[in-house]
């Protein structure tokens, strides 16, 4: 058996430089035919890395997760469960992770016809979910996330190999210009920005409450700044971003009295399993990196 | 001699309560005649509690002051003088407070003809200086600011009887929507919210970087939001915004590659002059609040 080839060295103790995206942004066939993204959607995702689409579920769908997302945070307050990210200090839930196993309504937003085929049409191929988890963004002391690309996270830590993986980020809450909504730098996914540092072991039990290894330098982020600016989707609940697992994003802190909280889904393309960490060290959990459950979803299906 | 009487009485030890404003917004006549500032402006005022006056100075009077701030803040890294607010940790110049004092272009910011012929429209009588400072907010790890009422400090910790002074906010650099821009909560200036605890001796040494008295209870500060919203004026370098001594404000924290910096300053009437820190503590310093140079600005005069 041979190493897989790393094509985008990361953390490996060498100096921050960038590097060129192997992979097309949208893999599936264009014109697009009958999806629910147009050919345009699909350009603008190209070419900017993100699609915001408001509205896309409707206020019934919407208020069901938003239930169940409230019903998990009380339940799970002070939670032990390694799922279960509980912020430092006051014991409250920031994060729960592998909703779409844990919860049939987010194992049916999963599967849910229209965002199932938007992702297709840009995958290309049947796919399965990396990672689901809901975050919780608490008025008044919401803490920042700073700048990051996912994917070179999961490629270093969980040895995801290529750039063929899209986010949704579902609204669950009215997110407002100054609750720190989620800010994306357009046309950063064209690049691949390489971290300093080495990624200490068990790095993951930190990484989801701060940032340490991982964090791009500061004069790059400037320079995709100014080339692509910073935009900010905000919406009413039940709008959806999706994102590329490569655009650079990330959020401010929240002292308004406006919480924010949002339903976060990776779908990966089937042809893109993980590999080996390319960090060189075990795994990280299923509940963060899906190994087990690899199984193309379909539409409406329950996996 | 008798005790001033506390008309607000805040960090007594009590519970946190709202009372009512007791002096006017807008002190002086209206019709206004020739001032600066339109009877609509007065009226914009006084019941939101805050102007944005865009692009108020020209191109060449900013970049004069901004140059000016760039070089202090250079010149005072790691400074002990009591006026330089440092950063723990970094040693980078926070704030410096006493400009009008200590540099020619901001005692003549202070003079500027069009900024206090505005302020004077507003409180009616002569004025002065009851503190001065540029904020240095630096890109990528600028910190929040949480919600206070720069009345309510000033009141307790330094005794200025009542609500007649105001703030000028000057924009050095852009302030944009996602780099940390002071955030008003319009219409907040009509109450005045006390606040729980008693102030500890010698707080403002911490209090300039990190609050933790003087902090307005979170319900109340929804109730104000609720009904005000949340405003954040923005514009291009050279904008001002004049804001009631008493209205809500805070800034978010700051991960942009932009920083924010900006010139502060605040005008006090004669006749509203400090008197004993209702604390019952010594007075703050001088660069903090004024107390020896109590002398009416004159328009274009060096006071």
């Amino acid at each position: 058996m041979t190493e897989p080839l790393d094509l985008y060295p990361s953390r490996i103790g060498g100096e921050t430089r960038i590097l060129p995206r192997k992979e097309p942004v949208v893999h599936g066939p264009r014109p697009t035919g009958d999806g629910p993204l147009s050919d345009d959607d699909l350009e603008h995702f190209e070419r900017r890395g993100f699609l915001a689409l408001e509205g896309f579920l409707d206020a019934e769908e919407t208020a069901a997760l938003r239930e169940e997302a409230t019903a998990l945070r009380e339940r799970r307050a002070g939670s032990e469960a390694p799922e279960v990210i509980i912020e430092p200090g006051s014991g409250e839930v920031r994060s729960v992770f592998a909703i779409h196993r844990s919860r049939a309504t987010f194992a049916a937003l999963a599967r849910h016809p229209g965002l199932l085929g938007a992702v297709t049409q840009i995958l290309g191929e049947p796919v399965y979910v990396h990672q689901s988890r809901i975050n919780y963004k608490p008025a008044f002391r919401g803490r920042e996330f700073y700048w990051h690309s996912d994917f070179e996270t999961w490629h270093v830590e969980d040895g995801m190999p290529r750039m063929r993986a899209v986010s949704a980020s579902l609204n669950l809450l009215d997110n407002h210009v100054h609750n720190g909504p989620l800010m994306l730098v357009p046309g950063s996914h064209r690049n691949f920005v390489s971290c300093p540092g080495v990624t200490p072991e068990r790095h993951y039990e930190q990484s989801l409450r701060r940032q340490e290894y991982g964090v791009p330098d500061p004069e790059i982020l400037e320079g995709l700044v100014q080339r692509g600016g910073i935009e900010a989707p905000i919406g009413p609940p039940g709008s959806i971003v999706l994102f590329d697992c490569n655009v650079m994003h990330g959020s401010n802190g929240n002292i308004t009295p406006w919480p924010r909280s949002n339903a976060f889904l990776v779908f990966n393309a089937l042809d893109n399993a993980l590999v080996a960490p390319f960090s060189g060290q075990p795994p990280r959990p299923e509940h963060i990196a899906s190994r087990e459950h690899v199984e193309p979803l379909e539409i409406g299906g329950r996996g």
